[in-house]
């Protein structure tokens, strides 16, 4: 018998999911079943559902096709949100499987009722599944609202007994994501704006590609204008073959003053700038008052950006991009103490080509963007997009299982890495090679440059245990080896410098714990 | 300057709030410097929300007093709803502060904006704070919607110029919960229906004390009614000093077979018996059709349960309660490798006097209760409510702050304790008297019964991997030393008894993990 969790599941294959991040119960048993006899789709059990969702949030960054998480009730979908809420915010095309009580049971208020939907409505488009006959059709429109455009989360919820019923036919539609071309009017207008000068380019989205950074590049070589990366990409490529460009920087004071004098923005694939969290005598906006931004590329519409850049390049004659110099070498590795900077040298040096850096290291994340990702041979980086913390090592796990020939690294923040921690059973489990770096510093140190900026200069006893994460010390080569994972731990620049030579030249996953 | 912030946290201290459990951000700096100079508050940091909010569930649990939380931002919150709905199942008084943009930067739609409201309003009473001049009358608002009756999660949404601006003055008011009794007229109706026969006695909520109990079996005694404990308790009174009550069993056709020959039943702090999940074939009522229920003590209305019981129990001119006799001493323990009966039976003999046992060690759980549990010690259990699973060390971490004098048992299933591992971490930072007992069985036990019940005897590949938690091998021991928890295993009764002997003399947590 074909169930309605069969029609569901077959219908999202053929449509194109190969993947599911699963963490089920017992309203998603017939999904269960269903997935056990559905070939081709790879099935990962995830010990949390935020390992679910970044997973699937990665797996979709790398591959540009929706990944599907399966979740229990509305507890199940609450402990995803966060994890989703990124996934929104780097329009990542992911469909969540939300398993429901049945219509005739939920009037009698079971102790694991709560309202899917309203979750659900938080991060994205939203579907129940009202009867069995549905299931094929609502499994097909979810794949659709993942692609979008523009690509975006997408939940089904599905009542068990719309699951373990005789079910309809699968239906047999493939689905790909669609990318639209800038019209030529929006180039020559962003051209003329360039040509009259006091206008920046802020690069962002589709446009972070090798061919758009070029492009990018070239721009600003013909008309002068300023040019900056958005502030938290979904994705961009790094390394030695693209030019250097930098972030706009994150405090508002630092970001106002670096647009300060344009009138104009253009933006490619980035939507307008606005300061992440709001200060006292900070404003929202951080163009200057009458600065007007301008489309060039809509990431909302899928406007592909790299392409719109490299007409508006050919629109401004400019020259051909050069690949920029070599840098010197850095200083080789020594047997002193680790600093964050170092850390990211000696990382940037070894590299692997073709590697993926999922990069949730946070204060030694910015300094890796900023400083060394130029330096490190080609490469792409994963980055948290919507602020929400415990992005990193489901994310690595998902773009490890998305490019199983290249080599991940989850360059990760302690006090981040601890939300979503159980993605390291994941990794061992499926085997990925991943190589988590965790930047021990052994605080929220973000949070304690945020409460010296609130005005708290000499922080008491308990503000100062918020940002502390010692008392106890955590042990990351410990809580790997609980997870099954090989680990070490390396204190000086020389045993980093071995470390990462070893774990990177090993097939499967390990970790690194780098004592800052 | 007292700020917004210091208004809220001085209102709530007032009000009776005496711990904050918190993982803040930059929205709440301003919460956090208030914290810091507000005498009499402590704060506990977890790693993850979901501690959290597990761990102000466990505090209010014991002290019938509202336990506040500081989260950030919807996802935040969202990573801590889990345990919220628990909480709320379990009518335990939280409160919530949740920083929020202003107003005034929330158009922007930064990155990290969400609807927390939506979120916050799934779990219970919500407002959001317009002004600063509210931050003093709103924080009060929130201590006593919390405390309703009944008891309640209760978020307040405050934007982060509200805490930093110029606040009000603190409110001083202090809020207490109000129990109600039962009128007269209530009693002897359900007393007549007793006397009319085939009427049984379901008892919840506060009817689960020691007094209570003993007034229910009294009633038992004297109309001959059965008896049963709802399911899932939030807290109870166990051990040698009460009656032996069973629990309504957790399966729907078990259950119905329970109730199968009534035409009534009394609810004393409980809600009418309803199926946890829905089976295909099953009803989602339990009780046979045509059979009311009837509230004696209605749960939503504070009305004091055992109270009732025992003016019922008057009214029924029932005898005595009577001590039953001591079982007999136990087999001790031998070489032999464990199984999850002798675990408890082991357990049962050491638990200390006064313990309080927070069990979410799900099927060993079950076994706990329904044979265990009265041959021990004097104790109080602490139950999963809401069918969200991760509660367990959370809630054990609360409880033991709340109760610094009483020794803590978290019997804790291996699946659902990493759901929220990183409350280990807390219970070493705060030095709480917590043992953590992991029954290590290395797989969702309760969901390989539910796939059977499922209709799949053979489970492929797929669904194996999705109940199994081998492959590769977890340990709790690793994972306790990662978190700075001193932690041993055990394979065999003997090396348990060992270990649960030093593990309860030692002050401080520990943890043994049970290889079952």
């Amino acid at each position: 018998m074909t169930t309605g969790a069969d029609s569901l599941v077959q219908t999202a294959r053929k449509a194109g999911v190969e993947i599911c991040f699963a963490n089920p119960g017992t309203t998603e048993m017939p999904m269960v079943i269903a997935l056990d006899r559905t070939p081709g789709l790879r099935v990962v059990l995830g010990l949390f559902e935020g390992v679910c969702t970044g997973a699937a949030d990665g797996w979709a960054r790398m591959t540009g096709r929706p990944a599907a998480t399966l979740l229990h009730l509305g507890p199940g979908l609450a402990n995803g949100i966060a994890n989703l809420h990124n996934a929104r915010r780097a329009r990542s095309p992911v469909v969540n499987w939300i398993g429901e009580h049945p219509a005739r049971h939920r009037p009698f208020d079971p102790p694991l009722l709560s309202d899917i939907a309203v979750l659900a409505g938080c991060v994205g488009w939203t579907r129940s599944v009202g009867a069995v006959h549905e299931m094929a059709e609502a499994s097909l429109a979810a794949v659709q609202a993942a692609l979008g455009p523009p690509g975006r989360v997408a939940t089904l919820i599905i009542p068990s007994d719309c699951q373990w019923a005789p079910g309809p036919a699968p239906l047999s539609a493939s689905v790909t994501p669609t990318w639209r071309e800038a019209p030529e009017s929006v180039i020559q207008a962003a051209a003329r704006q360039l040509r009259n000068g006091r206008t920046g380019l802020l690069l962002g989205g589709s446009a972070l590609t090798a061919a758009g950074l070029r492009a990018a590049a070239r721009v600003a070589a013909a008309s002068g204008c300023p040019l900056w990366l958005e502030t938290f990409p979904a994705r961009q490529e790094c390394g030695r073959h693209v030019p250097r460009i930098p972030p706009l920087p994150y405090f508002p004071e630092q970001a106002c003053e670096a647009l300060a004098n344009l009138r104009g923005l253009v933006l490619a694939g980035a939507r307008e700038p606005v300061a992440f969290f709001a200060y006292p005598q900070q404003p929202s906006r951080l163009l200057s008052e009458g600065a007007e931004s301008f489309h060039l590329a809509d990431p909302e519409d899928n406007v592909d950006a790299a392409l719109a850049l490299e007409a508006l390049a050919e629109a401004l004659d400019a020259p051909a991009w050069a690949m920029p110099p070599a840098q010197a070498a850095p200083v080789p590795p020594r047997s002193v103490p680790l600093t964050a900077d170092r850390l990211c040298q000696l990382l940037a040096t070894q590299l692997p080509e073709r590697a993926i850096v999922m990069n949730e290291a946070t204060t030694a994340g910015f300094t890796w963007n900023t400083l060394h990702a130029a330096q490190a041979a080609p490469h792409t980086m994963l980055f948290s997009t919507g602020g929400a913390i415990g992005q990193g090592l489901p994310n690595a796990l998902g773009a490890a299982l998305a490019c199983p020939d290249r080599r991940v690294i989850a360059f990760q923040a302690d006090g981040s890495g601890l939300y979503t921690l159980q993605a390291l059973w994941s990794m061992v489990r499926e085997q990925v090679d991943v190589t988590v770096v965790v930047c021990a510093n052994r605080c929220y140190r973000i949070l304690q440059v945020e409460l010296e900026r609130a005005g708290c200069r000499e922080p008491g006893p308990t503000a100062s245990s918020l940002t502390e994460l010692t008392r106890p010390e955590i042990n990351w080569t410990d809580l790997a080896k609980g997870f099954g994972m090989p680990a070490c731990r390396v204190r000086s620049e020389l045993a980093l410098d071995e470390a990462l030579r070893r774990c990177l030249a090993e097939p499967g996953p390990s970790l690194i714990e780098a004592l800052l």
